[in-house]
């Protein structure tokens, strides 16, 4: 019942597309494990003398980084020295085969080496070419070095989290990296979908700067008609209440009353219908100007239980609310752990089973592929070149010269 | 020179693409937006007697959502009443001729409608279907109403942002949306690369929750391998120094010093070279555990300075670094708002002129699709089911009848 008429469960949506992932440490790993993980034949490059540094990334159980495996898993991998004469002309013929390369280098550096998008297109016009950078490949900035860190700060995604009276806050997560990776994805698949229209790869490329500063689109809309810029509000959110963090008996929970309505089923289900009539809560607006005063009167309903409880009590009444939960509560959780299975186990040789985050897409036809351990540095070298058609003993011969 | 062998410049990678998009508010409406500035034809869709409540959001200028224009830019508009049965009947028309849909209403909703995936599939076995929801479609909290607050606690996220000494901290923006917004492209776009293959559709889902969570995935490495839980660490990171947020003169600036190298360019930037050979902080692991001796004398350093003289300073020695940006500071800059163009504007008859925050794609061969004027509610409705085959007369009894 497969082949034409059925699609094959666990095997992902990308299967038959091949990528060359030639990338380092978190953004375009990230991206490029996403592949992997949907199925595509994904193949990291390696340079054999100075593989991807997150390699040694803690932790390392028995020489082998857990960090590099969550990255890299259901990648094959390779080794190839592009800066070799011969290292450069196996890549043009990997390049032949595939319909993706993915790299995460500073803007510049393909291109120095000789394997820039344009050279691969002259031996695969249909190749399409995804680069992830700091500050993009063109511009003023494009050759400074682009981390995170530097993402938070110049995308504006600092200035406006945190609280009033602290400073600018960063995400507590490097998601200028794997926003950043994300974004990158939905330029390649794109550009996928343009080659199967016209037969013609692109170069596409994504800044980490630039993803960041793009979720901001909803924040920036009244600065640009009205002047009026965002500002630090805490847990607080701007134009509704309540909506944001609360305190419980025994630590936080989020409220997040979007409408009217939803503010009505909190005052029934915290026992002060009355807050329903009072003139200064009808409206968000008079909520947001009379926050005090109504969130004191949450507070003191929810200090003498515990978040579970008042979760429990907000749910029933059907009131967006959720506990602000660590991963010790989100790896113990019926619904993410569980129903959602975010978090799968891998099985490395060298490490044993432990667990690693799962991607939060969901296809109901083909699933996404199983989970597969990290490959060694050059694992698939024989298995890869061989297909190409080398020999056993001229690989031998290329591992000597040290172009693989 | 255009057609089979050049791509089309500023046409966007995705024309072709036919997507009916019954989102609300933000998370759908801004993947919708992103489908559509790519140059698919993105039909929104809208209840006539109860559109998008975004088309009220403010600012709101002659009666048009600057919002809603923002987030619903490059798309054609029709309404449609998906409760009618002629509604349903319409719909199922548009879907035989359409290769996706994307949705966020509450998981069930449009299955009780009678139009969810397993109806749509029997006009239209090609169809991709996308569900953007809080928790996703399946599991114990699947009814449960999302907000992007809800999802920000739930996913772990506001655990480990902020100050150790202060609460769990929101991102300043909906990030919630905007990641599961851009993170259900990844789905859609795969499933039509799939469908490409096959020929075959599916339903593919995303949930707000599991798509921030996700971005955390190199977070929790060590605590799935070493039970070592992340915690809020304000602007610093665990494993490396100097990398965070430092005060200059007149603001906040970033350093990120991923590495040695980094560092000792940095020592050297500021005058502190014998900083390089002081044992405390040869290695990360050192300056980690030093930082704050370290910090002092670089914030002695950058005190007297402003932040543009800092970055300026840090910048020619080649150490990652950037300013913390607010919206006026990026709308004024040379490389974000000048070479990125992440700034353009947008033109509304009933607004006038103002800037739009931009994808944060550029597709060197297709570009994007030129920035048009999001759509009046049903504007569309003649061109696009008179190519259905209604008259302008049927069309009116539609109308009549609160069909469309």
């Amino acid at each position: 019942m497969t082949g034409s008429h059925e699609l094959q469960p666990n095997s992902g949506p990308l299967v038959g597309l091949k990528v060359l992932d030639l990338t380092r440490v978190l953004s375009g790993p990230y991206a490029a494990m996403w592949l992997a993980s949907m199925g595509a034949d994904v193949i990291k490059i390696e340079n054999p003398k100075d593989p991807d540094v997150s390699r040694a990334y803690y932790p390392v159980v028995n020489g082998k980084s857990a960090y590099y495996s969550t990255m890299n898993r259901n990648k094959r991998s390779i080794t190839l020295n592009l800066k070799a004469e011969e290292g450069k002309k196996l890549f043009l013929e990997l390049v032949k085969d595939a319909d993706a390369v993915i790299e995460n280098f500073r803007p510049g550096v393909m291109d120095k080496l000789g394997v820039g998008y344009e050279e691969l297109k002259k031996v695969n016009p249909g190749i399409v070419y995804a680069s992830i950078s700091g500050y993009g490949t063109y511009g003023p900035y494009a050759k400074k070095p682009g981390y995170d860190v530097v993402a938070q700060a110049m995308s504006g995604l600092m200035a406006i989290t945190g609280f009033p009276e602290g400073p600018p806050t960063r995400v507590g997560s490097s998601i200028g990296d794997t926003v950043g990776g994300v974004s990158s994805l939905v330029a390649l698949l794109a550009a996928l979908y343009c080659k199967n229209r016209t037969g013609l790869g692109q170069k596409v490329e994504i800044a980490l700067v630039d993803s960041l500063l793009a979720l901001s689109t909803p924040d920036y809309v009244r600065y640009f008609v009205e002047g009026l810029a965002p500002v630090r509000m805490g847990n607080c959110y701007r134009s509704w209440a309540p909506y944001g963090t609360y305190q419980a008996g025994d630590g936080y929970y989020n409220i997040g009353c979007g409408t009217d309505e939803f503010f009505y089923k909190l005052a029934r289900a915290i026992g002060h219908s009355e807050m329903i009539d009072d003139e200064r809560f009808l409206t968000h607006e008079g909520r947001v100007e009379n926050r005090e005063a109504m969130d004191a009167v949450i507070n003191e309903w929810a200090m003498s239980r515990s978040v579970k409880e008042v979760c429990s009590v907000l749910d029933e009444a059907g009131v967006p609310c959720a506990p602000v939960y660590t991963i010790r509560e989100l790896e113990q959780d019926e619904h993410i752990a569980g129903a959602r299975d975010m978090f799968p186990t891998i099985n490395e040789p060298e490490i044993g089973t432990f667990r690693v985050t799962n991607l939060p897409l969901r296809f109901a036809g083909t699933g996404l592929a199983p989970i597969k351990a990290a490959p060694d540095l050059g694992a698939h070298n024989a298995e890869i070149y061989g297909d190409l058609g080398y020999s056993e003993e001229e690989l031998v011969r290329l591992r000597e010269r040290g172009v693989i």
